[in-house]
């Protein structure tokens, strides 16, 4: 099974690039909730081709119809399930495919494992168009945790290798980004990036120790969203650098008698538990690597080594883009881990205590 | 649920860090084999304290007793469940943890979480002490992976923010990383660090897009580790900053007519597919929270801010004993990746086609 | 969650009876088959209202549309969703369900757990339209596994308590069990009745003990056809009743030399593995609760008791049409089943054996 | 992977006949907790042999070691693993069961599942003794549903076809069963029987329509007791004989307004959910497959067919000590359903409603 998450939650996409459409299915969503649609249809649109700086010029409507899950404008407690039909197919820019793997892509790797079966236009159902559906879920997720003071922002801290310290534009760039990624377009190339996610509002307690612990859940779905090579939480690869007493942080209490903590190398996260401290990651977003220039690679039908050039239009950088996708996947793992068993009320023998 | 991992081979861990002793169940591991038990105790032992620089010295036998899974020598393919006694108490040692948590460790989210009835002696079930399970599950797996031809190693890359660059002890360090480990142990302090595993031998095909992807199921076992605080794969982290054009790997015929790339920036996973390249990932570790420098901490039971000593025995450096942890928590993501039905055959009505 | 089985093959239903539509996602479902689309409409239409003795009148279309998983006509191992859309509504006829439920419904206890907020037309998610979801998936996974060799059958064994001797239509019933299900529809009323189902051709060694069991598995996807309220394997309550020298099934070789039972109490299971045998299961369906007569109930809104009379076309019995949904739900869990990893091959130092 | 089952509350099983010993880990139990170890043992001790009339004369000591989850008397939310050592070994009496599989027992299925692998040691993991880490599991969470005013008993309602009308013993026997038991015992034979559990105190509102109802998830765990065959809620098998009319349960409100219905045909669960009236089921036991009837087999060294004469000490009926395997089994299901997200309050937007 390829493209099921969740355990309270559970969210399921479906889909091909260029077959009927995509959509998901979130089975186990509180009922009650009335979702604002006209938000939601907001929030997708940051992820639509052509929103952002670096993106493609594919037109996708991108409106999901809603088909299930849904009475009177409140959802029902039964699945959700949402369909984004296709249209702006151009499958002939990719008749070669099945024959010569694109470098960097799913392509070679899907054709062992389905024996050559799979459906090859546009990445099938690998093509980064399946997040479309994942960001239907995680705008419902994201409301739902905001009723409930869970908050989820995301921003590109690095683009190219360089940092981005100020944002000046909606896709959260500098100028010396959008200046990266427009030479990488002029190269026929592409850039990668980082981005980094806060939640916040999360209360303490939530989570489990070991295989089940919040980073768990969270790289869970995260590397579920193509492109993303690595997961950090708090102080992550950095701290790894730090000392002991530089990395840790010291409990404090606050005005309001809560205990916080001073700095939040932990990322919030404590023996795979939450702190109440806001959960901070950041997501490593490789280059994309549909790329105009030239590359090296193999004929499977001829079985000869062979050149490349893919055709077509392609994002210049996809890290813009990427960031509604990972507020999406962070709000679904989020809402996820708040509809586990909460944390123990004291037990009564405990007699002091203030936490 | 705090202590399961897998689909097709499940590991529970149980126990506490100063209880009865600790354990694991490991339940789907094939039948029929019969595992080295002499190897596996040398590999346990690779983890147990004592062994490395920088670890503690306390003493633990670490002598998994089988408790069932075994007959006549080889695995019957019920579960396999193990049982380590603890010995080497010094609970004293922990009498104020109750009320003052330890600043970088699971002590307040942990008492948030169980209303206060968790196992505060040294750490309890969040302890260190519980990856012993691990390895002894991880060690299993690793044996019978070699017996498939699939191999599993690992190195440390990195100590206190210094790359290791030669190996030098059997823990894996060189020179200089032993004085970084020393200097910190000086200091009453500590140091993290950054272990790379690579898993060679697995055929191209295994794994699923998206959400089951081999990211993903490595991630979500390997954040299991206490202290590991980030994960990335090939190139990941310093991937992000490179252009499509660098950091795709070109598809070549090698000269037996296998596909193979040339480099290996995808780390062996496309699309959450393995390529049939090493797979390679690095897991961040931070510096162990237990120091011997004073702290700031918070009296839960006072409501008052204050000061905490951690005496007893601490590692300065957990990274070397993490190595076989990483080892071993790979094997178990490589052999239930392994056990997931095969990729397909290729099709009768495929004429011409050479993978 | 509600809507999910499997675990090598997922299946997820989504949809309400008069919402936009129901259908289904298969997850997992191998690559590279051919499906025959006729035979899959024609095993769907012996779902369908209006094709057997005692279903309702209501037109629905049920024709499937297949959104994702297929290309050129092969599966493509993604997942294959499929949309079922609504047409002939009589939403009027369902008003006062909010406020009165119908008794043998699941109307009161969907209402408790949502707040109020399901859907009541109709039943919602809980209705047995969804089934056609099921009868959907099941037919691929009926294909697939008569490639396999494996061929799944059932009948009626029982209308209304009188046991079905003799199978004379297409429905499966003799003039008796007709006539019993005329009755019922004159009075206003309904019945119920037996399924038996048997799956011929799955190989011994599959399956595991105690949880995981053959029988278990095949139980959680029965159980979840709307009505079933029983499931028994081979000889069941009856063979509750026997002796052990009765109920045991002998082993013989065959002339070909393999194994076989000279009965088949065991229902092909034994230990929760199957042993080659057919795997032999029966469901008891309970009378449809939907009824003409006037019943008792309450009125949720005005807090008194009150009397229920149910308007609209009203299935007298749904025995007929649950046996494709019987044998769709087998389908699958049998498929399931097969995805596991396979009986271990003979150990090499095993040197004299038949098996 | 074959013995663990659960979504909240996940209990895995471990061990073997004849090995060292047999367990089980229970992961999800609530925190805080504190049981009666006392009323524990006197629970399990209702399984142990020689408990009740036909059951074997092996002595088990059958005292459970807590291993992990408890500190200071109370559950810390970590597993709880519990290790029970056998004793009483007889492996002598089983030595040809590896070359002759002993008919109605695992014995076969398993060799075949296992290439000869597995224990044949007195049925290995397969042995109804792996039921005592059950009821140890089940008698926690027995003890935690009484807390919270859920109560779970059992009754024996039929013995070798014959109903018990009556419970005279603490097994649950009348004259007339007991008479039946010995009969069977004289004759170097054995008798199955039904056991009815009933679930009280559950809220309306837990369980899921389709696939994750409550009859899915209690047959799920009940399927796992060995010797199960069938299992039934409501008025089950006989209800399929009934009409609608007879079998849909009338809704009143009580005198308390609290809704209920005046039967209870459905079983406590209507839509896969429950209605707030008691959960009933029944569970078809098999009679014992061993007994020391000579019976038919064959040789699967020489593959040749022969008799087969079981010696040693068999329970004549297991029915009376399968009652708080019944229990245990119910309670974990029912403690697992507990620990679901609880119904959704009602909305505010719902102005009008008395539930």
């Amino acid at each position: 099974m390829s493209s099921s998450y969740g355990k309270n939650l559970k969210i399921t996409l479906f889909g091909e690039s260029h077959g009927a459409g995509i959509g998901c299915v979130l089975d186990g969503f509180p009922a009650g909730f009335r979702p604002d649609l006209a938000a939601l249809a907001a929030f997708m649109a940051r992820r639509a081709p052509g929103a952002t700086p670096g993106s493609t010029a594919r037109r996708e409507a991108d409106t999901p119809e809603i088909l299930s899950g849904l009475f009177d404008g409140r959802t029902t407690g039964s699945p959700i399930a949402a369909l984004i039909r296709n249209g702006d197919h151009h499958s002939a820019d990719y008749a070669d495919l099945a024959a010569i793997p694109r470098p960097g892509h799913a392509d070679y790797a899907l054709a062992v494992k389905t024996g050559g079966a799979n459906d090859v236009r546009g990445g099938g159902h690998s093509s980064g168009r399946l997040t479309a559906g994942l960001c239907f879920a995680g705008a419902l997720a994201l409301q739902y945790l905001a009723s409930k003071g869970v908050a989820i922002r995301s921003r590109v801290v690095a683009i190219g290798g360089r940092e981005v310290t100020d944002e000046t534009d909606a896709a959260g760039l500098d100028a010396a980004a959008r200046e990266t990624i427009e030479a990488a377009r002029r190269d026929g190339d592409s850039v990668g990036g980082i981005v980094e996610c806060v939640v916040t509002g999360l209360p303490a307690g939530y989570g489990e120790p070991i295989f089940d612990g919040v980073e768990n859940r969270f790289a869970a779905i995260v590397f579920g969203i193509p492109a993303v090579k690595g997961v950090e939480f708090g102080s992550g690869f950095a701290g790894a650098a730090l000392r002991g007493s530089e990395n840790n942080d010291s409990f404090r209490y606050d005005d309001g008698g809560a205990v916080r903590t001073e700095t939040n190398n932990h990322g919030g996260i404590l023996g795979g538990i939450t702190s109440g401290m806001p959960v901070v990651f950041r997501a490593a977003i490789k280059p994309t690597p549909s790329i105009s220039k030239t590359q090296r690679s193999v004929n499977l039908r001829t079985g000869e080594n062979c050149d490349l050039a893919i055709r077509g239009r392609h994002d210049a950088c996809i890290v813009p883009r990427a960031r509604p996708v990972v507020e999406a996947a962070a709000a679904i793992a989020a809402l996820d881990l708040l509809l586990d068993s909460p944390p123990t009320a004291m037990a009564p023998d405990q007699q002091v205590s203030v936490f």
